[in-house]
């Protein structure tokens, strides 16, 4: 029997995964894994959504990103307690570097926790960080034609938040055939249209993240 | 003794990159390896590339990506010879993939060959492809704060080119902050600015790719 060391590290993540995913739901708190394109939108998004949210529901997220922590820094300004994880050059967050930023967080004070993964479209979605549900962010001015080239992470999603709609004309996006490839991949997710500039959107984004929070509580 | 898995994995990538490097060395040919986020734009630039040097010089395409051959389609389409690597969800090209895709091409023909790496701006730049040159391909709308974030890329590229110019005033694209960030990381690299929609500045880069292929022949 030949155990690749890959898939012992994938086990490895599993379990602290599954432990952490527990230890969410005895919490009562709906996590929300953010994954996206490095400059989709990910931390924009999160500072729309304190402006939205932030005096409903107790929020914090935990910031990944291979260097800086630029991006915890932009959320703390934004209201939004935030913790950075830097990778230094990993293309990932592990559960072993959430479990472990956890300890900044006292979970019963918590709501939602977001953990807004490192900006890469790929690796990400091998790794069960014991969320709640996978979130993509993705921008129109990606291009339409993402969704079949990279489907590993649509597979998985449990939402779609397309963001930059204010470029969407400029930028050539075409909205049917972008939808027409998420469909195939992952049939009837749902898509939410968002200008984290403008705002326009940000409401349906905000419902989907209390309906989150409201079944996860009653599941707890 | 310990070696770790994952550094035999890059000394066996690295033999065959040097191969490469002397292979190409040997019929004076110029590789690019282009790098970027998905969406940046790199298939559109070889489009434009198609255009601009295509009745001078004789280039060919080695296209990544994790699924489907829509880009390699595109490059024939637009009259590059091209073709394509599917990953099946690899994050990254490793040089045993060019290496079996090149059989597809008589080098003795070619004086430009580029690597269209997967779009993804962390892994590849972790595995040396035997290239003469890395490219960065940036895009306005993914943000000025990225080179900071993502250092690993930029600290080994040779040219940045900075694409969608055409979109920077609306993604609020702070050109000097971008700037000064790819200064600290990476001191005199050149960086060129294009609009692969409206082909302002792709003359810079064919420029660039001349005097690529020149020094390559001389070097021969």
């Amino acid at each position: 029997m030949k155990i690749p060391i890959e898939e012992s590290a994938f086990s490895r993540n599993d379990r602290t995964a599954d432990e952490l995913r527990a230890k969410f739901a005895r919490h009562g708190v709906a996590v929300v894994n953010l994954m996206s394109s490095p400059g989709s939108g990910k931390t924009s998004l999160l500072e729309r959504t304190t402006g939205a949210l932030g005096g409903e529901l107790r929020m914090a997220a935990i910031e990944g990103d291979p260097q800086t922590d630029r991006d915890a820094q932009r959320l703390n300004a934004a209201g939004l307690r935030a913790v950075q994880i830097v990778t230094v050059g990993g293309c990932h967050l592990d559960s072993e570097q959430v479990a472990d930023a956890l300890g900044e967080f006292d979970l019963d004070q918590l709501d939602l926790l977001f953990i807004e993964n490192v900006g890469n479209l790929l690796c990400p979605a091998a790794f069960d960080l014991g969320e709640t549900a996978d979130v993509i962010v993705f921008s129109t001015t990606e291009g339409h034609d993402k969704p079949g080239k990279y489907p590993e992470m649509f597979v998985l999603a449990d939402l779609v938040v397309v963001n930059k709609m204010d470029l969407a004309e400029a930028a050539d996006f075409d909205e049917a055939a972008f939808e027409a490839d998420v469909r195939r991949i992952n049939g009837d997710v749902p898509i939410v249209k968002v200008s984290c500039k403008t705002g326009d959107g940000v409401d349906g984004w905000a419902d989907w993240l209390r309906e989150l929070v409201r079944t996860t509580k009653d599941g707890a």
